[in-house]
């Protein structure tokens, strides 16, 4: 498959080239001279709908785009990625979460550890022996399972999470806890975790008795003295883990039979995401867009803004999700990029961002784009979602708003456990295709080891 | 005094060119030629210490900045800010936060509300009529209040926030309420805010009884039936206001002895801005590094990292702070500049981001500045900032982490509401320096508006 430099292909030159005539380009002109265009530039798959009328591109953009997409072999990656061939190739392992979600086509093992997470959630959540679970993980075994229970959570069980070695996450956690009505998940892949072990110790001091494990060394997580150990696969990253066994705390806090649906809304964008052509495909068009944008109008940061407060925590799973596997220089030949790779991914939940930076967005230097997350089912969210957008691409006529500042708008029709399994599967694929059109491994993640090294030296006195 | 454009000051063009010198220049080679860079570039004001040793700066650079504030009239402008002159010109206000936390010299009207709000809060706190305390604001009458109260809160009372239109945020904040026992607080400057008016007419019809506002508009918080009205200021700023009646909310959270403490560690922040000079004003410093790294270094974003628990609102809070003040591209004489202002403020809580987005910090492609939050009473937190902070600046032998990535340690002996109050108020004279550096008005916030015009537009059927 195709390793060289996106800077080889054909259609980069040609993007750069076309980058030049669209510096000036009004959105407000853009919208004038085609009255089609707020039809055009909306894609449909899934159940979602994606608006990027608002995004500073022709026809022609999107053309060369998708021909940078095929020359990178976006295809034959996809299938690769789809199929579980090793393509996180420094680690040399599969990327293969969407076999976690693929219903009866799921391997064994995965629908054997849905039948066991099936039978602990209505067993936890029908008996009263536990009224707290508390989830200790950090990153991948953190942000997922915390979005979903934030997002979907009943008032069945109260459900929370600690990540921070600080001891006092752990501390807001426990807060009008009793020990013996407290069930511990501790999340970790090699259960050395350094905050989840010690939030692990730390809820032993306490007088915890009951933990569970999600773990795949059960060796440690044996010792430990969990109870029941449900495992991880070496073939599912961190960020990517929510679907799995990792996703028990989530499950806990909205019912097994709302992660089903959740799974299955990223199966239909898997699905989607399989077998649409690039210039109907939301992922491969929410990627390039965003290439678009970073690598060609220089663009630095994107932002995320669900107007939903039960999508509050979304912008914070998508900065590991998008950052960890795409904030990287060196590409998978070893080679130091040339061009700008993933870029700052930052945002907050409107209506209350409006009060806070939207000044930037509309009146700063720098030009923020926007995915502005719309759910269809409450008007005034909405039309304030609308009006920013509107605002940012068209400006006002005095100038003092200049306009063309580029926004897309991602449609969900409600707010359930599928549209948010549909989301979360369409920013996954998006931030892959990213990784193929920049040549990068999306799938590990060498930046973080350093500072491991580092802290514990400094912890043992070294420096 | 002084509305020219900075770049018609001498030290510009000296910085412009002397930025280039620091293009290829390496942190490990600026520690390793001068032992005494770890010392020299710290300063300490106000209990706090600021070292900002591992930014890509050096004695001259400090100097050239320092003389760009002079030339600025940074001086002059202070006195002005801290004497209550109308610096905000376009709406022709002062900015005079400063007097809500001065002591005995602050006006009678704040020394009066002050004294309201002591006999509220102990009365409230101590009588066990309410149990829940929620403050309906948006924006400044939100963020302020939220992260205090997050932050030093005790469980005296449960106090909750609701700052968004979306009936889900309200919903979580009355969750285990009843009527009889909640007391709602309505913050609004004009008490007309979309936000903030519709939570309280759904926390009426919830069958809440008991309101008090802080608002400017007094008639309209008497016929909403507010049995206490505090009040707003037009020379306070909300973004500046936790200071004032706005931090009612907080106030009850973590006990009005908490509050004055808060109010005399921003004070005694205040002092030390008044009188060191540039080169050891730990605002100013803070704000020239920001300028050196925004204008002349080309950096996008700036990334502020506390590790602590108790701190994870603070970037939050800092967006609104910094972005709403200074993402701005028209200065006080309404020209627009040619330089970049306010860069995109983004972080989260340490240690969790380092499972999250720390890999971009250390590998990315571009080149973020960070702020570390150090709370010096925790070992393990303090071991992993310093590892972080060190691993960006110094990298790896094999060039894997290429290192020379800029970053400022802020030192707090511990976490606490006099130290919370000093952090936050040197940020606020951060901004104001960096306002007066690029020629803008950092008290108003034109952005806005244009948002609300279309949203209520689109509302009434108009497009």
């Amino acid at each position: 498959m195709n390793t060289t430099s996106p800077v080889d292909c054909k259609s980069w030159p040609q993007l750069q080239h076309h980058a030049e005539s669209w510096r000036e380009a009004r959105l407000k002109d853009l919208f004038a001279n085609d009255v089609a265009r707020s039809i055009q530039f909306v894609a449909e798959g899934a159940g979602l709908r994606y608006d990027y009328s608002r995004q500073l591109m022709g026809a022609i953009t999107l053309r060369l785009l998708a021909n940078l997409a095929t020359e990178r072999g976006l295809p034959e990656w996809r299938d690769a990625l789809l199929s579980g061939e090793p393509i996180n190739s420094s680690e040399k392992r599969a990327a293969w979460h969407t076999a976690l979600r693929a219903g009866k086509d799921s391997p064994p093992e995965v629908l054997q550890t849905l039948d066991r997470m099936k039978g602990l959630v209505s067993r936890i959540r029908s008996e009263k022996k536990f009224k707290r679970v508390v989830n200790l993980g950090t990153g991948g075994s953190d942000l997922g399972p915390r979005l979903l229970a934030d997002a979907l959570g009943d008032s069945t069980l109260d459900v929370r999470f600690a990540a921070s070695v600080d001891p006092h996450d752990l501390g807001r956690a426990l807060e009008g806890a009793e020990p013996q009505s407290t069930l511990f998940i501790v999340v970790s892949k090699t259960f050395t975790t350094q905050e989840t072990m010690a939030n692990a110790a730390a809820a032993r001091r306490w007088g915890a008795k009951a933990f569970y494990a999600v773990a795949s060394n059960v060796e440690e997580a044996k010792k430990f003295g969990a109870s029941e150990i449900l495992p991880m696969w070496d073939w599912v990253g961190g960020r990517f883990s929510v679907w799995s066994a990792v996703g028990l705390a989530a499950a806990c806090a909205i019912g097994f039979e709302k992660f089903e649906q959740f799974l299955a809304g990223g199966r239909e964008l898997d699905l989607h995401f399989a077998s649409a052509g690039i210039e109907k495909n939301l992922p491969a068009l929410m990627a390039l867009i965003g290439v678009w944008n970073t690598s060609f109008l220089g663009r630095a940061t994107h932002a995320v803004l669900p107007y939903s407060n039960a999508l509050r925590l979304l912008p914070a799973y998508l900065q590991q999700l998008e950052m960890e596997s795409n904030g990287k220089r060196v590409d998978r030949a070893g080679n130091e990029v040339t061009y700008s790779t993933g870029p700052v991914l930052w945002g907050a939940e409107g209506t209350p961002s409006q009060h806070s930076f939207h000044q930037l967005l509309h009146q700063g230097t720098g030009v923020v784009p926007c995915d502005f997350i719309d759910i269809a089912s409450n008007d005034v969210l909405s039309a304030n979602l609308r009006a920013q957008a509107d605002a940012l691409a068209f400006g006002s006529e005095d100038g003092q708003y200049p306009g063309s500042r580029p926004s897309s708008i991602v449609f969900l029709e409600k707010l359930d456990a599928r549209n948010l399994g549909r989301l979360l599967a369409l920013y996954e694929h998006k931030v892959f295709v990213q990784g193929i059109i920049w040549n990068l491994n999306s799938f590990d993640q060498p930046g973080v080891e350093l500072g491991k090294v580092l802290a514990k030296k400094i912890l043992s006195g070294g420096k």
